[in-house]
């Protein structure tokens, strides 16, 4: 059981080392609240076939004294189910009902209309051995014409979808995290979404007056400033 | 409190008696959560100025021995601060957030498309005095144009919103109730929205396979049939 309090954690990250995937931010984060050390084992796109005898073809996938434990739902399962004296991450059903809801709406509203805006981004900030991979995928099979095209009015169309969030900001005015007075899975899911974003956003899509800023900042600075890495692009300007 | 075991509602309903306000309908369902017996005041939108020396706009209204509670959320959290020992509406702070965030949804959603679809169901089944008052409300100043013209197509916008609904039926794929193994106010909140829907649905919404018509049943029969009245539409069909 996490020998030396420390579970390893392979990680999806840009030629920066810094991570990329939402489901491995929101993992970090669930991995720090139960109180556990990161062991980080970052790699890209091509070497997920490399790692763990090939057997995953996305991440995270955490191994805890030698179990192996893929997919970020199923981690905070296992982490909850096993370590029950620490920290929980969800206190009910209706809390994983909650996390589950919030972030299929995210990825319908906010990730599909910045994912457009940051598709050149990513095919720039990949490890030189994904970029064709990315780029293939984004323009070839996603978008079905050249990025460029795609985010060239993408100071407008973030403007644009800054309504989308508004439910959110709603929510934050009637507590500080979306979980209660402490946060916990679902603020870290929501989190995770909005540092995926932080990971690529050469444009920033938030203004620095918006009432998320408040939440964002009190969620980047959690377990010693882990959404301040240099690397990670401003949201709000 | 609650001189035996009953509380005073103050219920919006059409002229066949039935509740049509879905703000009414997740209090009537949370009074019988916290197992108390309803008094039922029922009156027309006229009547709202009639009762209490006219100092409520709005319904629910609800009167616990001598205090007068208003709006479905106050009471909610008055009936869960007023008696903890019965079954709770809410376990944490992240369940209202869940529940405030799914009826924000709904209202945007399914609410918004429904509305407009049966805003000549409700003109004709208000009571007598309200039908003016509802007419020029709908047709003057939310659609400035008449209501016939208004629902016209609306067998295809019915069929082409039900995709709206799918994150609510994807949640019940998880759960049996979104509140987890029993229903709690999330439920009642999004049943009550379901609920005013059956109080106006002379063409029903929703195809008998849908697979949220199990959810849906299993609520309506909650509490001895709370949504089995038979001047109410059914959903599907």
């Amino acid at each position: 059981m996490a020998r030396n309090n420390t579970i390893r954690l392979y990680d999806l990250v840009l030629a920066s080392g810094v991570t990329l995937s939402p489901f491995v931010w929101r993992t970090k984060l669930a991995l720090k609240h139960k109180g556990f050390e990161i062991d980080g084992a970052p790699t890209s796109y091509m070497g997920i076939r490399r790692m763990l005898d090939g057997s995953y073809r996305r991440l995270p996938v955490i191994e805890d004294d030698g179990k192996v434990v893929p997919d970020s739902w199923d981690i905070a399962e296992y982490l909850d189910a096993t370590y029950p004296d620490r920290p929980m991450l969800y206190r009910s059903q209706a809390e994983k009902n909650f996390a589950r809801f919030l972030d299929g709406w995210m990825w319908k509203g906010m990730i599909h209309a910045w994912f457009s805006c940051y598709t050149l981004d990513q095919v720039k900030l990949v490890h030189e051995e994904d970029r064709d991979y990315v780029l293939d995928a984004h323009q070839n099979r996603i978008f079905k014409r050249p990025l460029e095209e795609v985010v060239a009015d993408r100071e407008q169309r973030l403007l644009e979808a800054r309504p989308l969030l508004d439910p959110l900001r709603d929510l934050l005015t009637h507590s500080p995290w979306l979980a209660g007075d402490e946060p916990n899975q679902i603020d870290y899911i929501a989190l995770g979404n909005f540092l995926w974003a932080a990971s690529l956003a050469s444009h920033p899509p938030l203004a620095k007056d918006d009432p998320l800023m408040d939440w964002l900042d009190r969620g980047f600075d959690l377990f010693g400033g882990i959404g301040r890495d240099p690397r990670l692009y401003p949201l709000a300007a």
